[in-house]
């Protein structure tokens, strides 16, 4: 039997989208398709011939195509969704969430209809309850149907750490509960560099402002660009995702999951460690938390469930 | 004595110019500083930041500073030049010519006041005139100020033949001389797939058609975006030619260099296969042309011998 | 459905085998299977898990396991023969041929049982005549028994031409037919540095001493070690012949193929240039050759047909 | 000023040596002057030439010369050894340490001699003793001269644990202090998968278990063997630490220190945390132990000394 390459779609070409397919097409990871409405097919075309023009000099064989046409995605072993339209001034957060939804459900229904098998990995915001609303279009198992939000904060904490020590990024880990940004649940004391606790080596006050400021990462970019939001780190990781995933590598990472009962929760998608692979979310892991961690958790979980109520 | 990283420095924080910072840092190649102008800081401070924050998810150890300021750039091994405008509908070329001249003149002031042992690698276009306004301004020795086409123009002709022959783009090379674009002088003779020279495989009217798309490559991808000009590709190409000289590797890379007497001309800088290492060009090989090469060379040269005349 | 890994069995532990399964697990190409005989299994289990205790400071996420057992290979994508013995002081060319060819059949029975899907790739010397040998074992299709000798052969053709003229390895590519070593037959016209002729740059009594010693490579590092033969460049090489295969990535290399009737010759297998993809041997390229390199083919098919009768 | 490539020199080129020589040039790090006794001078010479010819196959541009001349190493950025003897049946162990300490001494005043500024990596056994061997004979200020062995202990841990859990390598990590091998004090509970303290995952005695085996690791592999010992892990081991110094990463790694205090202990070369980076050991890293570790690392501190006292 011949060997084929695997096939990824990212459905949304904006940076984000962009950048993902490209990240993956570099680590010849697989064939990438990289999917936008017809109104931006062309843009979606130039920017995907622009990155198959660096692939000589990169060195990477991987197919990246630009369409609007789910067709050109069928059998894809793995779809990012990084579609949707970002909040803009004067939009209420259910306009958003409304808006956002639909996306999803028609964007999922294609998906589904030209790659049954597939596995979706899911970023647009708010990234629990799309998460969910793909998952209750789809029809998918739930461990076929995963969010990103928790490698995204962990890269902006570790940095930040990073930073603050003044050490490689290599040694400096981080681990976070809950929702995306905002409603993060840090936890610190399973934050590490070189495997030192962080509270050992940095002031409790310190670790608050890092915490703090992680939780408004997201916004710091949007505040620094002006017009727009991150997309490198986002599409980072996203593809660290991807990567565990197509090669089966059960890696232990932060995901968004389908909980049916795990730390107390039931039909909510929510940040929860995982392993990650061939399987898509192959295990949560349970941990046991503090009074104050659970406190933190369950509301994160209400946010997202008050989210979630507008997307049914 | 302690080993330093390597620093690079590239002027202008647009798409190329962002692009480009992030694929050195991620080789690890050097800690990076990108510098637009004083307006634009703080989305400079934005990409900078949030490619940072894909640092850890990557695995790469290296500084990215966004800033407005030159004196962050002092000491510089490398500085890469993406900063200009792009030709905007009723613009005159000549219009174009002088206004990125400027700026050339103005950045390497700058460069040269806080790097004066650096090498400088100019993309902006046009880019053999701007190549040559560095140079006149820098008052530095020839082999350090080089520019970027060939890599480039051949990435584009690799692809596309690559896609021809349906193979990888690892084992296709091209070769050209001259200017960028439409003034790009292939030499096909010297082109090849997996050795085998291109005129065996491809039919030679197929093969004027895919000379010809490449000559327009740049303009194929800014039909498609509609609003913008590609990216992905020349970074990509900026950073071979940073890791030959970083790296001290001693490639036979295309660059536009300056000629006193090779290939018959004289005080200009003209698109030609170089040997590139850590002198920055350490060499310039001439080769024979055939008549009509070299009559479409005289043409390439007179093209840019107009222009230099304005910037002049 | 689940994605799984791809995997690779390396029949034959020794230095070139060992060496091979590492480069395979740390490109994360496959989780790899590394064979020997019974009274060799220990040493196979320590030499794969002291392999296995560097994939955590690496980075690579692979198992490694050695083993005499060949249900162990059972569903492999890929296997790798690289067993056989050396040929020693008094032992004829006749005896080495006999007894590799033995093992060849006893392995490939194995193979087979145990991966009746799976592509084989040959480097037991002498290499065109075991190849055969495995080939007409196996009843595989011609395209998924494939040998390797020339990837070795340019390799140090490349290597000494870099020497040479001091420039980077990857700029410069070289081109073989024929047998292995010194029945190798070097098509210099299709040999070059930065895409410009060797022919050009070194004069032809130079490189006739580099073909030269190419032909004798194998030997000069034997003669070097004293006591053993090389194995990092070969591994190299098969590492990068399965890289082709595994991910699909139409190749043009050097490839031992059998042959009906492609360049004049008929049941046998000899080095031609191949596309290698995900079908093993997707296509044989043929070229014209001149009169003096069909001439030297002929001696080298002469030569490989004269150890395929011993092995008959 | 021309960018130069860094330079190292590898002292032995017995298996480990060999390996961490390509490891290190496979990586582009450096290039790399493989050094061994005049009588085994030509089979360095055939490992170094073996590798070379690997490079235009793996991609990779770095010099690798093999030598028994001193002088080769002239001006290295880093030098490693590798050199000394394995412990023989029906030798003691003060004959192992007072021949090894004699090669140490022989090698430090041609390493010092070629290089002064250079800093230097130890990995002979007994490594605490015979890095203070190189230490006292160089003269070199403290933090440039180091050695290895809790890279290696934590790697085989980690992969141990890797397997326990059926996890990614990458997301474990383990942290040991003290002596190499049996003297290894285990600090289990800076040990993670995914950040997750082990002990959560893995029950006590088990653990004890998957320790013991770690002590014993080298053990293991030579009883595997039955003829050498291990080197794949112990050159990846070698090869991290020395890219946290080339590239100045400040990497928090285990390392063999000389401590002046720190832990309690004076005038002895013991394994502790530390920041590696462009000046070799940038800082050791202190904590605070539970008085079983205490007891633990005085023990392991005792063995240290006892050896010291046969090279001294």
């Amino acid at each position: 039997m011949a060997i084929q390459r695997r096939k990824v779609s990212v459905i949304g070409a904006g940076f984000t989208g962009a950048t993902t397919a490209l990240m993956i097409a570099q680590k010849e990871l697989a064939d990438v398709v990289l999917v936008d409405v017809p109104d931006m097919e062309k843009p979606t075309q130039g920017k995907a011939l622009d990155m198959l023009e660096a692939s000589p000099v990169q060195g990477f064989d991987a197919d990246i195509k630009g369409t609007s046409n789910y067709e050109d995605t069928a059998g894809s072993d793995l779809v990012i969704i990084t579609a949707g339209i970002a909040r803009k001034p004067g939009m209420s957060r259910d306009d958003l969430v409304a808006t956002n939804s639909k996306i999803m459900k028609s964007v999922t229904k294609e998906i589904v209809h030209h790659s049954p098998e597939t596995t979706i990995l899911v970023l647009t915001n708010p990234v629990d309850a799309m998460t969910y609303s793909v998952f209750k279009e789809s029809g998918f198992p739930k461990h076929r149907v995963i969010g990103q939000s928790g490698v995204l904060d962990t890269a902006r904490f570790r940095t930040f750490i990073a930073q603050e020590l003044n050490l490689s990024v290599k040694d400096i880990t981080g681990f976070v509960l809950g929702g995306h940004g905002d409603d993060m649940v840090p936890l610190i004391r399973y934050s590490y560099a070189g495997g030192i606790p962080l509270e050992k080596l940095i002031s409790s006050d310190r670790l608050e402002e890092i915490v703090e400021r992680t939780r408004k990462g997201g916004g710091e970019i949007v505040g620094l660009l002006g017009n727009g939001s991150a997309y490198y780190a986002p599409a980072a990781s996203l593809t660290e995702m991807a990567e565990a995933i197509l090669k089966d590598q059960r890696r232990v990472l932060p995901a968004i999951a389908y909980l049916e009962g795990e730390y107390g929760y039931k039909d909510i998608y929510l940040g929860v460690p995982t392993i990650l692979g061939g399987n898509g979310i192959e295990e949560i892991i349970e941990l046991d938390l503090t009074d104050d961690e659970k406190a933190q958790l369950d509301q994160s979980a209400d946010s997202v469930k008050k989210v979630m109520e507008v997307v049914q």
